[in-house]
Parts: structure tokens; sequence; C-alpha cells
């Protein structure tokens, strides 16, 4: 142990970075319910609690979608990894500024489910909501440009043209939540919306294999 | 590493998927008791304490019932994937949705625990709570079903009679599950609870010991 | 994997239980300064937050005690788990009781720090605390009760006296808080909440260490 | 594992302390985004949700703030348990200490959040968020010098020179901590934020490289 830590410096194994990073998406991803209020009745006794749960529609819509998209930035994060031979300083404060911004979701999320009814705010709500998933596609396109670009990160058989191939894929989801934004803010909010979740929906399908370069 | 990584493709070991799943379930069994919410006076100072927590035992059995709930699904979890030989994207993807569902129990748990006493709505939470155990019970048996018909996922040795009675267990409690919620709709709330709450207790006892094949 | 499974049964390493246990031990440790509420001024402006901060002082106290508790807990549930050899269905339910136990500690926690000023309402608050505290204690004597009489869990070398010092411990700790509630009953609830306290702090020094017995 | 076990009394490898901690530090910064509420409409619906976000500026600045301490002390806690051979009762207690501090800061950081902008509170708000950043460098500081002159537990082949450098390096941050907090005091309580914020992100950079004794 000691020996192996002397020579790697702070470069080391992604072992730890993975672990912290699975418990902080298996907290966000469990918080998020925490978000979803439940309906009290502070000055009269006649709430109508089935008609209350029923228009909590917008939470329950709010709190499934975060959870997908949590649950795809967990799944990705492993995939990513695997293609990284190790981590370093850099790296594990680009993955910190990755997980800020996966939990930060869960405010746009409770402002979604609280505000998409709410005809004079919905589409603030909206927007809001498309910054609290953009942000995370920012800060994970950020973290793979840096490790795909350094030699000493990236596993150095990947096909180029397979690592080439990631970094325009992400670069593109950027661009499209981008463009769901601008079609949300000046066109219709909700089609801005409907855009966004079918891109992220598309990272449901299992993600590229991996490329090696033949060696001969 | 690398060498395994590559031949299994997206398939991999259990390990990572039951780690993430206990956190999960780590989580949402401690957030428990944040849903019990103590008994405050914004208006006057002439609260008496020792009735207002006497008062909130409908919280208190919530909290009591769901965290066996969570603990059933917990401990089933761990003997269900020790049949699995490996997991795939679309088991990741089933896993998911069984946490999605055993996280939302949080809400109808919090709902039965402020509206059980509440002559107009207990009919209301407790059916509510009714559908946040089936929705769990349900995403189990479908992750089962997929599972146990994939002979990439589940052991080859185990006995076919064993794992029909593991489908016909799960089909069965979901059967109740519906059952109960129609007993609640229909007859008597309180006593369809009861049946969902006998079943769920049923699972107490330890599962069905593993059977295989006799190969000789 | 499969073989040694198979042999045990339902008895299992301890190691999937304490991964669980420490999650929820640590989840519940955190959670405890969310119980401490900042300062709101929903009608005047003219709030003085200094004094309001400093008038928190008994939340800060219930953070403060109820960490020291879980803390313990945490350590001694290390300790004892070295003792044992496997853990079967009947350890990991009692193990799920004591969770059940210290995650409620978070409710009288946040009791004892919202009323512990209010004159009419503090030997409630206090009496409610140390049940919070009484509770855990006994779910724990009750888990090593059954674990140190079961020849297939505990460890076969451990010296008789050695596990009869330790089952005194604990029913000597459970005998002592219910004295110091019944002291803060019928005499003064501040007294009674020191008594608990004192035995509590006790825990931090070292446990016994564990004696074997001689085999010669 | 039973010999080793016997072998260190209380004394053991770094492993389950480390894991510990990494859930509290976990937990702690996604709770982080809990702290920041979403604007409500209690009263009338007029209320502006696009203005009301952007006033939530100081509880974004608390956010991103505290998730990076949290990150700080998560990347040096791995860092400084690695120069250490084992862990023992005290030092158990001391990263306990440590971890009740860095919990704590949720409260600071949601006073700062809510209290920033407050003309009357504001001074109030950013010297206890200043005392929120000072205690867990205290405990830090605390945790260290027990540690680094504890031969049982530092590794015997460090530097001396580079343990004294360790020494005043987190000596000199608990000064500086107290002397931006008397600036807040005395003179400017957002120049005082300014310097304790510099000092914190100072510590992005890369720590010192571990030296050892020259052996020969």
């Amino acid at each position: 142990m000691w020996f192996r830590w002397q020579l790697q410096g702070t470069e080391r194994g992604t072992e730890r970075v993975e672990a912290f990073s699975d418990g902080v998406f298996a907290i966000a991803i469990t918080l998020l319910i925490l978000e979803v209020k439940i309906p009290l009745h502070p000055d009269s006794d006649a709430l109508n609690l089935a008609s209350a749960l029923l228009h909590l529609w917008p939470a329950y819509l709010a709190y499934l979608f975060s959870f997908i998209v949590i649950g795809i930035y967990w799944a990705n994060h492993h995939y990513l990894f695997k293609l990284f031979r190790r981590t370093n300083h850099m790296l594990n404060w680009l993955n910190l500024l990755l997980l800020l911004c996966v939990a930060f979701l869960l405010l746009p999320s409770a402002v979604l489910g609280n505000y998409l009814l709410d005809v004079t705010n919905h589409r603030t709500a909206i927007i809001f909501y498309e910054i609290g998933i953009l942000l995370p596609a920012c800060a994970w396109t950020l973290m793979w440009w840096y490790a795909s670009n350094n030699p000493a990160i990236i596993h150095e058989q990947l096909d180029c043209a397979y690592l080439r191939s990631l970094t325009f894929q992400y670069l593109g989801s950027v661009g499209i939540y981008l463009l769901a934004m601008m079609i949300s803010c000046c066109i219709s909010p909700a089609f801005g919306l409907l855009v966004s979740m079918i891109l992220t929906l598309s990272y449901l399908f299992p993600p590229l294999q991996p490329r090696m370069l033949v060696l001969d």
C-alpha cells in the first residue's frame, strides 16, 4: 500500500471517487421524494385529500423524471470511469463539480413540481428545470473533455474514433438542451420541456460499446 | 479488470447494483423518521406536548410499518440477487424502477401518519398507502419475471419448480395487495389495511431455501 | 460463492449487515442537524438573529448529545459484530429493530431541542428524550441476549465470564436508563436527564477487551 | 481475522473509519441543497417566481461555498488517513468530533443563505458562518495534533520537517479563520468573509507531497 501510494503521487485508482460519487447519487435520488410535500390543511378541515393528492401530479412527474436523470448519471458515471486508468487532483474536482450540479437538480425539481400548473409562473419553472438538467450536462462534458485529452487518465488502447464519438455525443446533448431552453423561452415552454425529456430518455438505451485499437 | 470488462459488454457482476440499492434502501429507511413532524405551537403557548405526542400514534405506526416494508425489500433484494449470475442494462433499469417505488413509499407513509385519524379523509389515506406498497411489489414482480426468464442472468442450476414457486409467490402477493385495496375501497378501509399488513408481515419469515437441479 | 452460500442457508457472514447498519448510522447522525431549524421571521422584520441563534442552545445540546449517542452505537456495533461468527435471519431482524430505534432518536432529539425551555412542557420533552435513548438500549440488549446464547452465532472460544460481564453491563444500562426516567417523572426532570447523560458518556471509554478461553 | 484483531486490541486499520467518514461527507454535501428553500406563495398568487429565484442568490452562494468546504474536507481526509498506519479509540472519537463539526456547517450555511441580504442581521449571519467553518478547522487540527504525536498511529518513515509543515499549515489556517472573524466583527463583515473564502479556496490546490526519511 505504502509503496504504491508513493509511486502515484496524487494520482490514484478511481475506486474512492466512484464510491463517493455513488453515495451522492444514491442520496440525491432518494431525497427527491422529500420535495413532494404532502397537502396540509392549515386553516380548514374541509380539505379533500383525494383531490389534493391528484393535483400533486406535477410533483410526481418531476420526481419520476428527476429520478431517471440521476439514474442515468449514475449508470453513465460507472461506464465512463471504466475508461479511466486512474484519477488525479483536477479530475477529482471536476467530478465534485458534476456532483454539485446533480445535487442541485433537487431544487429545480421541487420548483417544477410546485409551479407547473401556475399560469403566471410555469414558463419560469420550466426554464429553471431546464437549467437544472443543463448544468450537470455541462459539468459532465467538461470532465470528459479534460479526462479524454489527458493521456495519464484515459486508457491508452481506446480507439480515437470511439473517443471522438463520445465527445460529439456529449457536446451535442449540451447543444440540444440549450436549444430546448430557447424553445421554452421564445416559442412554447411545454414543447421545450418535451425536447429536453426526449433527449434525456434517449440515454436509457445502452451506451456505445467501447472500441479498442487493434494491436498486431 | 480490463479484460473481464471487455468480455462481458454491458453485462457485469451484480456488486455495484447491489451496493447502490443498499444505499438507497438505507437512506429511504432512515428518512422515514423525518416524515414524523414534531408538534409545534404556532399560535398559542398552551400546547399540551404529552397529549400531542400521544396523538402522533398514526405517524409512529406508519413509521414502524414502512420501516418493516423497506427492511423486507432490503433483505429479499440480497436473497434475489444471489440467484442472479450477472446483471445487464435492462435489469439495471428494472432495479432502478423498484428503487423509485421504494423511495416513493415515504410520501404515502407521511400521508397515512397525518390523515389516519381524519374522518373525512382516512379512506383516501389508507388507499394511497396501499398503492404505496403495491407499486414496489409490482416492480419487484416485473424485475423477477424479466430476470427469471433470461438464461444469461439466472443461475442455470436452479430448479424450475423452485423458480415457479417464487413467481407464484410474487404474483400472488400483488393479487392480494390489489384485493386489499378493493376491500378498502368498497367494504372497510381499516380491514383492507389489515390484510395488506398481514401479507407484508408474512415476509418476515425466512424465504424459501433455493433448490438446485440434481446433476449426476 | 455459490458453494459457500448453499452451505450456510440463510446464515451468512456479517459484512452486509454491518455495511447496511453503518449506512443507517451515518445517515441518522448527519440528519440530526436538519432538526435544528433556523429562526425565521414570518411576521416582522425586527428579528434579532444573534439572540435567536443563542436561544437555540437546547437544539445545539440535543444535536451534540444525540450525535454522541449514535456515535457510541456505531462504535459498539462494530465491537459487538466482531464477536459474531455469522448472522442469521433472526439476528438480521433484531439488528433492524435496533436501527429502527436509533433512527427514531431524531424525533425525541428535535422535541428536546424545541421544548427544553418551555416551562409547561419541558418535563414531557425530557421524558420523551429518555424514552428515545432507552429504546435502542433495549433493542441492543435483546440482540445481544439472542446472539450470545446462540452457539451458531457467537465465537465459540470467547470466555463465558467475559460474555456474562457484557450481559450485565447492557442489562445494567437499561436499568439505569429506566431509573433516570423515573427520577425525571417523580423528582426532577433535569436531574434524571443528567443521570442518563452521565451513563451514556461512560460509553465513551474503550469497551472491555474480549477474553478467550485458554486452550491447552 | 480473529488473530489479527486480538493482536491489535482496539487499534485497527483505518478502513472502517474512512468508510463511515466518507458516508457522512457524502450525506452532508448532498443535504446542503435541502437548505435552499423554494419560494412559496402562502398568501397571494401574485408571486413573481423568476424574481424570487434570482433573489435566492445568497442561498446559491452558500450552497456552492459549503459544497466546496465539505469537498475539501473529504479530499484531505483521504490524504491525511493515508499517513496513518492504524486508528485507535481516541482517534475514532476525534474523527467523530470532526464529522460533528462538518455536519453542523449545514446550519450556518442555511442562516447565511437566508440572512445575507438582511441589513440588520447580515453581520450576525456572516460571523455565524465563519464559526461554522472555524469549528471543523479546529477539530481537524486537534485530530492531526493527536495523531501526528502518536508513534502508534503515524507512519514512522515520514519526515519530521514534513509533519511540522502540516502542523504549521493547519494551525495557521485556524489563526487566519480567527482573524477573519475579528475583521467581520470589528471592521467589515463582507471583507472578513472574503478572507475566509480565499483561505478556503487555497485548499483547492493539491496538498503537499508526503516526504519520507532517507534510509541507508
